[in-house]
């Protein structure tokens, strides 16, 4: 079994980040995702330091994203302190850090924080959005992959329906309430769900001036049905759900271009909205240094062990990770299980590893998949059984609620789904603009 | 009685920001704090139309903001939307905006939205830091007035302890752990009290490789002792709680310079600190266009019934009103208690104005005055008793609990007490920077 670094003693090194010297070997992880702090975890009876490096001191629970952006969840109460996490884990350690690039010869990363250098590189950097390089929508859509984006989110929808109240024409008031979700999957359908009740049961109430029968909610796909990765069931379920809230669903159809105020369509179509969210598209997050014909579709190659293909001490694990077989082709679902599943089987790795034993390959178990469309319906598609409705629903907030980090988090959502359950409301339409400093 | 506007029909004005027009009287609130609040509640029964401007849709509950500042609370749960607390009154009109000027002649307001005209205009504008001409403290230390300000002190104080870890200069190191609070009211002690907390049961948990015996506290204030508008027993107890929690307190020592980096006392000590928080005064918070002879110290001069001296229909309350007597010579203190008891003075006034009736002037019913210092730890001055320690300590929870706007945000905000209380924890960790765009 290879085995790039066996223990040694790093004190003669400089170490430009300041990080403890030990004499054990060295993992980087890089990101905080379900993949990263999955295997940071895994690794605490490791016979090894273990740095985790993200951009943010916070672990963000993404699937919940989509309830800060509609006003149902404070952002506060879906991230948590990486340093909380593990803090009763004496070989970890945390860095707050850009990745810049990854220097294979060298086992070194450069960051924003000057130079990092390791035994073994994980990288689990996540996906990023991607827009296809259609700049319209990267320069005037809204996206939604990080806590500051869905606040971003829920800021704009709320500042145009106060800017709708000032304007008299008719047209351009429309289009300060329009919304437009681009992507029917998971993440495009939850949202318009949620965009759904809040037109019918939260507006109304606080813009008394405005009439919100005028307001449109637009879904725009390319695909023939909307959650084209789950069954055929799930997605007329979800389709007839979002029809009951009135939501336009435009399939087999694309964008093309956007403003800032006119969206126009592949059918033609012209849609009226100072309000447009990308949800349509995920790409991995790769970093500089890594030769280009390791990446396919956006993510890195790599072995039946997550190694990445052709190194030694470099692994990667959850959405940026392309594990190419024949029964996936394209590599894995972008999903959580996934991540957390070859960051469970990774962490087992190490201990075979470091021993140098043989390295046990990934196998995927498909734990199934569910969305949320709306008040008391989901879509839940397990291996065995495919059901929707409110049984699904109460499966699929559970489900969160259990997988959410934190037991005060846990807390706070289930105060919030209460309320927002019996009440009708969503506590936090708030627009809280950043400080000016 | 003077009653500058009656009914009439303002169907031939131009509108300019598109309020809707009745024939009924229009009273104008300019700020959504305690006072404007309460005044727009009041006036729930009233025959006028209520507009209430504020730049956020959002009313903050400002004795709370320290503890966002300390991570013990999530932002969102000590803000409310105005139009979830105004929902339910059919003559109130909100309208987000920031006002640039007043034009008593013309009976209207220069904002940001437009030109908005008024029958009876209240001015509710509340107060902002005061800086006393002291550019080294405007542009290097962070003050603590609204969401985004406590939001940015938290994310520096973590920022900040982050970057200590990658030096390897011991004093620079100290440097960025050490905070300055200047100022000894309140808000001070309870921040520095809040600091003294997170000290001792949370950093050092979170940063095994700082050594937090090196983590200096210090409060700094002009005045001869703590709390100096409170009893000097408030002030003995809340010094010996603050010692306790080993705060450096520099009392009769005024701030002279600070660069960001070092601080400089009048009496010649120089700390080194890379976040020091202003705590030591505030001003009302005026607006253009009223005579300046009609402002001191910052506020405007009314008569006793709220009214600016000399003017018809326009009234003042809250921090930003100085009813000078011979019990207030400098007017009444700028505390949420006054505010609201203005408030509701002003609304039954208005329903008197409008009747042609004789108006009741102002009596202010001092409720007393607290503080909390720390963990079971308050002091609470009434006027029939002096008390501190676990007792006030509870009164200060339960009073803040009860005063807190909404009922999902007092469930949020007990989750987190007992939480934070029973686990020594602060959940909030976490370093929010805003969405780029």
């Amino acid at each position: 079994m290879p085995n790039a670094a066996t223990e040694h003693d790093r004190s003669g090194e400089e170490i430009s980040v300041n990080i403890p010297t030990t004499s054990k070997p060295r993992i980087v992880i890089v990101g905080g995702g379900f993949a990263g702090i999955a295997l940071a975890r895994g690794l605490r009876r490791v016979h090894a330091d273990v740095i985790l490096i993200d951009q943010n001191n916070y672990h963000t629970f993404q699937p919940l994203l989509y309830q800060v952006a509609t006003a149902a969840l404070e952002a506060e109460s879906i991230v948590y302190p990486f340093r909380e996490i593990f803090r009763n884990q004496d070989n970890f350690f945390f860095r707050m850090a850009n990745v810049c690039e990854i220097m294979p010869q060298a086992n070194k990363l450069k960051t924003s924080i000057g130079e990092i250098d390791y035994d073994y590189l994980v990288v689990a950097s996540g996906s990023r959005t991607n827009y296809f390089n259609m700049n319209d929508f990267q320069e005037h859509s809204l996206s939604m992959k990080s806590i500051p984006e869905a606040t971003a989110i829920r800021n704009l929808i709320l500042a145009n329906m106060e800017k709708a109240l000032l304007v008299k024409d008719m047209e351009e008031r429309e289009g300060l309430m329009n919304i437009v979700v681009i992507g029917g999957g998971p993440t495009g359908v939850e949202m318009a769900g949620a965009l759904g009740e809040l037109r019918i049961h939260v507006l109304p109430d606080d813009y008394k001036e405005l009439d919100f029968k005028r307001m449109q909610i637009h879904v725009v796909d390319m695909q023939e049905r909307l959650l084209a990765t789950m069954s055929p069931e799930a997605s007329a379920s979800a389709a007839e759900f979002l029809k009951k809230y009135e939501v336009n669903l435009w399939l087999k159809t694309k964008v093309l271009s956007y403003d800032g105020k006119i969206l126009t369509l592949s059918n033609g179509k012209k849609i009226l909205s100072g309000t447009v969210i990308w949800a349509a598209g995920v790409a991995g997050s790769v970093i500089e240094g890594i030769k280009p014909e390791l990446v396919v579709g956006g993510r890195y190659k790599v072995d039946a062990y997550n190694r990445l293909e052709g190194a030694k001490n470099i692994f990667v694990i959850g959405d940026v990770a392309a594990m190419l077989t024949d029964k996936t082709p394209k590599g894995h679902p972008m999903l959580a299980p996934v991540a957390i599943q070859q960051a469970k089987n990774l962490a087992v790795n190490f201990t075979h590893l470091l021993a140098n034993q043989p390295l046990n390959p990934f196998a995927y178990r498909d734990p199934g998949v569910m969305a949320t469309v709306g008040r008391n319906h989901a879509v839940v598609d397990l291996a065995w059984i495919k059901f929707r409705g409110v049984i699904a629903w109460f499966v699929w907030l559970f489900v969160h609620l259990m997988t959410l980090v934190g037991f005060r988090n846990k807390v706070v959502v289930f105060v919030n789904w209460a309320w927002n359950y019996f009440s009708y409301d969503r506590g936090l339409r708030l627009i809280i603009k950043p400080a000016k400093q």
